[in-house]
């Protein structure tokens, strides 16, 4: 399993998943996979995941970590209206900047209420707190804004959320090349191949070969997944690991 | 979205996910659920998931980082044979300890290959390579062993076999008190809650709470989850809970 490197020519991004509520076995993470797949077609290279609690100094030494290494941070949750909402105080206290109810969220917020016909509380108006200079992200599911400050883009935790943020977020960024892949079943174990595919790896050190172990109807197979950024350097890959392995 | 707080002082663990086909959005992970699940029905606090690419410095950094933090770490991956399955050598450079093919290792694979007709040869051999001093983890799906050093034990990826190390290397460990929940579903928005969850949330420091939107039909609604480890407090504070929304 594996595969010799992510591309790190690319800009690279980290997720930082901010959920009790996924490390307590009580939900499966659902965004993670969408933001790889999205980053991934635009030539930006997910290079790190990490889920913590919520827990303020927990979320602030993973974002100082995370904002050091990489070109881009998105997190996800923690921007609702409960007491448990915490991530916009914790973005606010890692880039030392003051946190509270701004009139550009406030007036989003207000126009979706007085849509619905629900009340404005202080609990819904919590969702207006965005650290002093930071950019509005739209949320056209719920209208409670997520941020952008520095390179931390501040998304919400439910996908259909997360998901149009990430719309609005992603073509503002400068991508690389975006990576492709192609893959080819055998129906050979891993043990089989291995030695082949180790050498074929040696020899296309631009590109990450990757072997995926299967078992259907009592066969065992190996998905090999070749990917790079360079189209006709994959054909040429897939070219000699089709007479490798044949 | 969040909660309070997680369970603290039970012991802790870390789950460290190494894995290109993970980030590349190629895969979902499905072994960080069932760990995070298992983990709390044994008392033991599923406090951060990190996943990394397979790059050696990346794996040995993130597994210096989460073992001297928790309790316990959890990894999952890059234990196959294929070049770019790389995890027992980082493994063994963060403990500072030699890699190379045990005699006992290399005994449980002969005997399989042995039974399943295949030849053990150098690629499959890799499996065998385990830290000194390491204890195996027995593999009852295809044989090749994960191993515990120290307080890291090292699991395959493929869940199958994910699941059946984790089921032998648990009732080994100290757990503490399990962790109870019981959840409430409210046809009120979070919003509408969201101050009488606080003061309640602030009159049971023991316990987490946390708060779920969801939308069925049209209807908005939350539903409240309580965590924490003392039966009678957990039903405290839904008796309280059900009489704060009615």
């Amino acid at each position: 399993l594996g595969e010799n490197e992510v591309n790190m020519s690319n800009p690279t991004a980290a997720m930082l998943v901010i959920g009790d509520e996924i490390l307590s076995g009580r939900t499966r993470d659902a965004n993670m996979h969408h933001l790889a797949q999205e980053l991934g077609a635009r030539g930006i290279t997910l290079a790190e995941v990490r889920i913590v609690p919520d827990i303020h100094e927990r979320i602030v030494a993973a974002l100082d970590d995370l904002r050091a290494a990489y070109t881009h941070v998105f997190t996800s949750g923690g921007i609702g209206p409960t007491h448990d909402d915490i991530t916009a105080d914790a973005v606010g206290a890692a880039f030392g900047l003051t946190v509270d109810i701004r009139d550009d969220a406030r007036a989003i917020l207000a126009a979706h209420y007085a849509r619905t016909g629900l009340e404005l509380n202080a609990a819904r108006l919590r969702m207006a707190r965005i650290p002093q200079g930071a950019t509005l992200i739209e949320n056209p599911v719920s209208s409670a804004p997520g941020f952008t400050i520095g390179n931390v883009h501040v998304l919400a935790g439910v996908p259909a959320v997360f998901q149009a943020m990430v719309a609005g977020v992603l073509p503002g960024l400068t991508g690389g090349a975006p990576l492709l892949s192609q893959s080819l079943d055998i129906a050979r174990g891993e043990g089989e191949i291995a030695a082949a595919l180790g050498d074929l790896a040696a020899r296309y050190p631009d590109l990450s070969l990757g072997s995926y172990p299967w078992m259907r109807g009592g066969v065992h197979g190996t998905q090999i997944v070749v990917r790079g950024t360079d189209g006709a350097r994959l054909d040429a890959a897939m070219v000699d690991l089709a007479g490798l392995v044949s």
